[in-house]
């Protein structure tokens, strides 16, 4: 295991341990909604959404612990997400990561409720900052008006909205671009954004840190494009090629495998070169923002 | 028409003026949950949950504007546990007041999608209350708070997967209690709590407005299920009788429909006394408490 993985190793669980901390105690009348919140969100992945938040607030000299409950409730608007996402009316996905999905394992009113209780727990669990000795309301205040915004219908549900109204269409470049945008950037910009205010950044930075949000997502949604056709089966955890059999357009099917590709170099160096111009301790946002991007699976 | 029904239509009308304003508009890519999600708000109702907020607001002296993004927010919340409450996994209604339910009309993706951006919407609109000229932080962001755990999973939320959870099985008193107290009063209390902050109550007045609340609440559901034994079909809006041919227990098939009756006024005294200590104006709050309890529909 190189130096970064263990790292990135440590981190997890570092986040595991906050996540633990945040999330409801499955007990009560209303036990099993609790059980469903607590094992998707413990389901396990990569944990990069509160990671690149953490990462970010730390560049611009955060110290405080005002930024795990902002880490947990980011993690918990994900998993909401997936676990709606996975429902038979959308994606009717019985597996993910290898595991059951909520509503195959709950059923599907308790993955319904299960995902709105993540959702409006975030808030929660968010605005408990506002709780905290010495908190600084100003900046807690316009950390929850970004977790409000980013994930909302003029960000991710708008994002994944479009994909749904636009499914079976031939889409154009904007569409793609739209839906790419508010679908995957859109979450990552806001774990930069609130980073940044929450560590005092001017509202210059936090815009650079927008921006930077947006490229690291496009990228990795193109990135993830182009694994689709030519990544493994078993690597990538989903079978390859099930765009094009779909098909669906995509960014690669309409700039063809190549161009793509330079087009992920272009916008990822975009974004590392923003984060050189703050990432002057030990550069592991780099190497994170990297690592997403040139992921083979 | 007498003269409280004229403030009653007033008021509504007054109130469906602020949704509109602060409801998005169906345009963009994403524009048919955006539509999804205006004409449920707009289906009508009686408005109830921000007309309670704004005349505790008004009872405690609130005079500013300061209330109208969270009387929208607590609107969007109830508008979409509705949506949510009605898709075939849950209660899997057609018909609401009479109009086909969100799913029929947009399908079953856009119903989970337009109820999840409801929920988000709320606390985008809400939170926007942060950046309101003179806004009084502290007190907002108390209100914030409150928006988030009344309708949670310690909340709303809660009681709706209790009573999913319960659901043929036969229920204790205890358990009854902990569904209508979660189901049906959380979101009165937090209406009338956040009136009573937002207005610089003191923490024991916002205390009493959420025992208020709660009676409130508790009454209006008890009340329901009289409603749902001696109401006529085509008044009260669903089969009469369905808790019993769902062999549901309720309130009234514990207690008795006549003790039932005599809990329903005893408890609702006891809100309306709590009221006439702060309510010495025009008494309006005092008389939609009644209105509420004692409605014959």
């Amino acid at each position: 295991m190189n130096e970064f993985d263990q790292e990135l190793k440590k981190r997890i669980s570092h986040i595991e341990k906050i996540l633990d901390h945040y999330l409801p105690k499955p007990e009560g009348f209303q036990k099993t909604v609790l059980k469903a919140m607590n094992t998707t969100v413990k389901a396990g992945g990569k944990r990069l959404r509160p990671m690149l938040m953490e990462e970010t607030y730390k560049m611009f000299g955060g110290k405080e612990k005002v930024i795990e409950p902002f880490m947990a409730a980011i993690e918990m608007i994900h998993t909401y997400s997936l676990i709606h996402d996975d429902l038979p009316a959308l994606d009717n996905d019985d597996y993910r990561r290898g595991q059951k999905t909520c509503h195959i394992v709950y059923g599907e009113d308790m993955a319904i409720l299960a995902g709105d209780a993540l959702l409006n727990y975030a808030f929660e669990t968010a605005s408990s900052a506002f709780a905290l000795e010495d908190a600084d309301l100003p900046k807690v205040a316009e950390a929850i008006r970004i977790l409000a915004r980013k994930p909302g219908i003029y960000g991710m549900i708008g994002g994944q909205a479009a994909d749904v109204e636009l499914e079976g269409t031939v889409l154009s470049m904007e569409q793609i671009m739209f839906i790419h945008h508010n679908k995957t950037s859109a979450l990552i910009e806001a774990c930069m954004m609130i980073g940044a205010v929450l560590a005092g950044a001017s509202p210059e930075d936090v815009k650079a840190m927008e921006e930077c949000g947006r490229k690291i997502g496009l990228a990795f949604q193109i990135q993830d494009d182009i694994l689709d056709i030519t990544g493994q089966e078993e690597v990538i955890g989903k079978p390859v090629g099930s765009d094009e059999k779909n098909q669906k357009t995509t960014y690669v099917s309409i700039k063809g495998l190549e161009q793509a590709g330079k087009d992920v170099e272009r916008i990822s160096l975009e974004a590392v070169e923003i984060l050189r111009t703050y990432d002057t301790s030990d550069g592991y946002l780099t190497g994170l923002a990297e690592y997403l991007i040139h992921r083979t699976c």
